[in-house]
């Protein structure tokens, strides 16, 4: 399985790119079918190489173009999803970029994008904190449909840690929990989209923060042993930011949705769809942004230290993060662990965002390594793991300058940058043709001229509807599950039913 | 056809008052069908007169019945329509509160109040300044097709005056209009509310400021001759604000939608229906709500002084004013010159509203007599019109205390303080049972534990819709038209042909 990628790209891309063929794009429609969106969903199907051509760059106009059938039979996912995966930790894939690989990173991004779209996050909500929809819904309420998951279970953290401007909190005092968060989900492809992978492909997406930047000023910038918090790390020099950590292992034992911490929640999860499809081919994606970037590495880590992704027959479950805008989450010595382990992280940032260089702004993997060496200890000394693709919203002729910084740190933007990305120095050319006007969905990035409201995406008067007796108001929701029945076999199986 | 209806109101309300049946009505719903809303409209029927009955007061339970089909015969609008519309100088119908009065202020009150829902005032959209819906659509997409009235003619008036705060503009350069705002309609009661009307009515609705109180400060606070405007009044002394004078009399020859000033537009539309109508009974009703009621005012004085609403058998059609939250407009001599011309106005307004004191702050009615004959020359000397209605926010239970001033001058707010007023000291209880969730539809006004969202009304992703390419997009909308083909006609039998 394992093909050499980077051998293959190249002769790939002498394959694509030579045979441009130009079609320019108005922004506003009209143009070939790229994608379909229905309702509030935003969804994109990608799994195919697009043929990207360009002619003018400074100028507003792209081009676009879908591969031609045999060329999409050309490379298939299915054979080179170990390579987009970092078996060979994405040498020579990202520059030029690989377009399979693009086309795969924005998937991934649109499944943590999914966690935004669906979070409740208005105080006013009786709901607040909540995901508006049902794990059974989920995909298809947000028009994802295509993406062939199935959401196997969602993820909730306790609010009763030190945060305060990550967790969201109704103003109303009759609400669905009083320290629950909504923090991500699991998901498993489908039978069809599983073929089309060439494995069942085991998603964990973890939520960020809701376009304020102040949770990183809530860092306490402190370094703490991972094991400190009952994960076995063998080694106590191993250390992550404390925050990102108690995020991960606290609970409330007085609440159904977090008795149990999203560390527990995880663990168990996927223990339980490794066994179902154990006899299958497997992976195991772990994505998120912002802070849910810090989250999906830590759990990552944790998955493999556990050798929860070792299956019964000794095979291991290949782990691999793809982060986006995502902070340093340990020391040297976690990224060490890290590499030592085999997890495999690709970090997609804009360079312009600050989320990436916190914490650790002094201390990190750039300062000299006598220094660093020298600092190594000190509880500020952060490090970044993996490998790194940035991208420059400057290169970007839809985004204007922009004083704003979460737009840096948006999302969409940088899944529209992604979109536009083949290489350093290489034109901004839209590959997918992905829809522009989702970058201003809950920012003000776009330029004028594109008529894109900022901040468009909302819901018809709040989530408000008449009932049958003409009266306006919130609609109850379905209850959501807090955990399988069989949660406790598996927390029994993985040695932490104790703490129960 | 004039019933003294002091005289009938007293005898009803000793049929209704006493025999009170007392229901308690949670603020959730679950209780008897009061009024029925669909998607983005918020109608209310309020053509017959409810009984009332209260039990507590301070607190939070209220108590609505609907009126016994018996009851409902005994007074009808038909028979009492000129008492509601003000031919008595509605002496003894406000304290208690005449029930039919009542609902029939709601009912024009939400004619009002459908300007600002049918206004597009937001800067991302092309067709900012402009009214979201066609005429023939309008009353249908705001579900008041109940209301039984059919738009005949929007009015547009030219944002080129002295009052910044008081127009929308687009943020973007490519626009529906450059410099005219959408600012009222002109509506015509179809066959069977006419029938129950006991009339034809014609109703002339005037948009009011959207939220903000700026455009208060804007008021130049002087008054001018109403005949430098061209308005032929025989008396120079007869003087009004200027700001709206020239809101109502101003027109930009390079934009086709205020070609014709608002006043042209007006008076042109009016004819038009009279002579239509020419051998019904028939009415004039006009309404508007802040900088709205103004217009209203001005419009209402306008048409009679110009003999418009006399027909062609010399019958005179009653001109009667609903003013909600307006400001003062003119002088003594104004308030004078609209007895004298028997345009009867009858003003609802909330005692900690600040617009109702603007302008004349100083000078008004309410100092001296003497004071005001010293002052009476000076520009800023001014006095309202017709009869006071005035309410008190603090006496509704629903609604929290505030320091937002903007609150107190809410519509909806309003039409729900009149929807619990049955007099000076009496309990307030809610008549019709009409939604206290619309107070919060822009405001954040009502106590938070009915959990309505404040500014709950706003339209799904902003308007933006996923086109067959799925992507997202401002829709375009229908042209509206700008003025209709026989205008110039009218203008020609108004005598106003010769400005064009």
């Amino acid at each position: 399985m394992a093909i050499s990628l980077s051998k293959t790209f190249l002769s790939i891309t002498h394959q694509v790119f030579p045979s441009e063929k130009c079609r320019p794009v108005s922004f506003s429609g009209r143009e070939p079918q790229l994608q379909r969106a229905t309702s509030m969903g935003f969804a994109t199907r990608s799994l195919r190489v697009p043929r990207v051509s360009s002619k003018t760059s400074g100028s507003l106009s792209s081009s676009i173009d879908e591969l031609d059938k045999e060329t999409r039979e050309e490379r298939r996912v299915a054979d080179v999803w170990r390579e987009i995966h970092g078996v060979d930790d994405w040498v020579g894939m990202l520059d030029p970029m690989d377009p399979l690989l693009r086309s795969e990173l924005i998937r991934y991004g649109e499944m943590a994008q999914a966690c935004y779209d669906a979070f409740d996050f208005d105080p006013f909500s009786k709901y607040c904190g909540s995901c508006r929809f049902t794990p059974r819904q989920f995909f298809d309420s947000l028009a994802m449909a295509d993406h062939g998951y199935v959401v196997s279970r969602y993820i909730f953290a306790t609010s009763n840690i030190n945060l305060p401007n990550f967790f969201k909190k109704s103003r109303w005092p009759k609400v669905w929990s009083k320290s629950a968060n909504w923090i991500g989900y699991v998901a498993v492809s489908n039978d069809e989209i599983s073929k089309r992978l060439g494995r069942r492909d085991i998603v964990v997406a973890w939520r960020g923060t809701v376009t304020r930047l102040e949770w990183i000023a809530d860092l306490m910038d402190f370094l703490k042993p991972i094991s400190s918090n009952k994960i076995p790390c063998p080694d106590s020099t191993v250390k992550v930011e404390s925050g990102f950590l108690d995020l991960y292992t606290d609970k409330d034992v007085n609440c159904r949705f977090c008795k149990l911490s999203a560390r527990e929640q995880i663990l168990t999860e996927v223990k339980r769809l490794l066994e179902i499809y154990q006899l299958e081919e497997l992976s195991l994606t772990i994505t998120g942004h912002s802070l849910g970037s810090a989250l999906a590495i830590l759990s990552a880590y944790d998955i493999v230290e556990t050798g929860l992704n070792v299956l019964q027959d000794s095979r291991a479950v290949p782990v691999s993060v793809f982060s986006f805008s995502g902070p340093r989450v340990g020391n040297v010595r976690f990224k060490e662990r890290m590499e030592v382990l085999g997890v495999k992280v690709l970090r997609v940032v804009n360079v312009h965002d600050i989320v990436p260089k916190s914490p650790g702004l002094f201390f990190n993997e750039n300062v000299s390594p006598l220094l660093m060496k020298m600092a190594e200890r000190l509880p500020w000394s952060y490090s970044h793991v993996g490998v790194e693709l940035s991208l420059d919203h400057i290169n970007s002729p839809f985004l204007k300058e922009t004083g704003d910084l979460s737009c840096a740190h948006n999302l969409e933007a940088l899944l529209h940058l992604l979109d536009g990305y083949h290489g350093k120095g290489h034109r901004f050319v839209l590959a997918s043709g992905r829809d522009p006007a989702l970058v201003n969905k809950a920012s003000d990035f776009l330029k004028d001229h594109y008529l894109v409201p900022p901040y468009w995406r909302q819901y018809e008067n709040k989530g408000m509807v008449s009932n049958e007796d003409g009266r306006w108001m919130q609609p109850e929701r379905p209850k959501l599950d807090d955990h399988p029945e069989d949660t406790h076999r598996y927390l029994k199986q993985l040695g932490l039913a104790s703490h129960h």
